[in-house]
């Protein structure tokens, strides 16, 4: 044995904050923690509409820019993010939580996972030649994963495979959030056009994530889980897991591959 | 493109409450809930002895066995574990949460990350060429990873690397959850002796519940966090990762690797 450097992907938590109350704490990896404040609001429905959000309180060190909301940046500690909503927004009942890898984070009962998002739409359509290339994108487009090893990545794409987003982050909820959470500044939601291509699994969350954006196709390297699967049949998103450079299994709405 | 059968790993909702009042829902892989909800609960400190379970509500189709704890399966609907408490237990302030890869969830401030466990006692020495073993061991135990790739595991360990305990699922968290909850059921918390082996990444949440356990030593196939590290520094927690074949890295507490 002998003593080393190793660097590490940083992890600490975020404290999320409706109107000056607080609502959870997220544990991600620094940067983009306004677009991951949002997007997390958005998957749980607390904003549906960009001109709800009036302010949003942060630390001045986050140095979010291109923000496209009013931010002020004067009186709030680190680690912290405080959205201030034009009517209050719908607060959600459930003190709900998202963790490194937590989505449905605060639903108090199963009956609280019942989702009224919309059945996604028919129109894209993604070469099967195409696929395989996402992930090589995603890899060649992380700038710390090669360093640490350990975050995922998160990315958005148009229907030629270009790659239009790129987000990192030790959780990979967290990373689709902050796509998420840009699509939302930039008015680019809902997705109907897009791909989006994940580092790891795709579990439920993710799933309802992608649904949650109306972005029709998910591609995952990794593996899918059965209400993955199962969520991706009700809202007909079509679900790609163990994308590998020459083979990958489609699991739902495989018509808008061809 | 041709149609096939694929197994995917089974993620379910489980409903999780306390003294009949539901507390959170838990993304997990069906199985082993009792260890579930016990190992949650005790990483929590909600339950801080075995003795505070009174009675446990649950499905008949669980087929928990050997409980160790006083079981009622006729009144419960699936997917739902009620864990009864002699005192009512110290029922969380805060509305604490878990998804499939979810542990600190709920904490409403960042505060509420404090932590107050004891620090790992020394005493425990395993040598460096146990180490690798334990991976491979992981994954021989794995019955199921191979066919879905999509479970995580979780294995307990003596210091001579013989496996006393191995659990899936598809959230890392889970299967940590359901050890610590068979350490409890068994009576064998805290585990001063053991190592506890993972086959993904070290997030801050997986050391803590080692550190709530009384493990003293926690060893990951993937990377750490520099949260991970931080708390395994502090409650001198011996934490390795990226456990291959031929080499490991220590980040913390070396000294009970010779």
């Amino acid at each position: 044995m002998r003593p080393a450097d190793d660097r590490v992907a940083a992890e600490e938590p975020l404290q999320l904050s409706l109107d000056g109350r607080a609502l959870s704490v997220v544990m991600r990896t620094p940067g983009n923690d306004l677009e991951l404040a949002l997007g997390l609001l958005w998957a749980e429905r607390v904003i549906t509409r960009r001109d709800q959000v009036v302010k949003v309180l942060m630390s001045a060190e986050a140095g979010e820019s291109e923000a496209g909301v009013e931010l002020d940046t004067s009186v709030i500690e680190s680690n912290q993010v405080d959205v201030h909503l034009r009517d209050g927004g719908r607060r959600p009942e459930r003190s709900f939580m998202a963790s490194s890898a937590c989505g449905v984070c605060g639903a108090t009962t199963v009956d609280d996972l019942a989702l009224d998002f919309s059945v996604l739409p028919p129109g894209l359509k993604v070469r099967a030649t195409t696929l395989p290339g996402l992930a090589d994108k995603l890899r060649e487009g992380q700038a710390v994963f090669d360093t640490t090893g350990g975050l995922h990545a998160a990315g958005l794409f148009t229907s030629d495979g270009e790659i239009l987003l790129l987000r990192e982050d030790i959780g990979r909820h967290n990373a689709v959030d902050k796509i998420v959470g840009r699509m939302l500044l930039d008015g680019t939601l809902p997705g109907a056009r897009r791909v989006l291509a994940v580092s790891g699994r795709a579990g439920y969350e993710v799933v309802q994530k992608a649904v949650a954006a109306g972005i029709p196709m998910l591609v995952a390297v990794g593996a899918p889980s059965s209400l993955a699967v199962a969520t991706a049949l009700r809202f007909n998103l079509t679900l790609v897991g163990f994308l590998k450079r020459d083979r990958f299994n489609i699991y739902s709405a495989p018509d808008r591959v061809n």
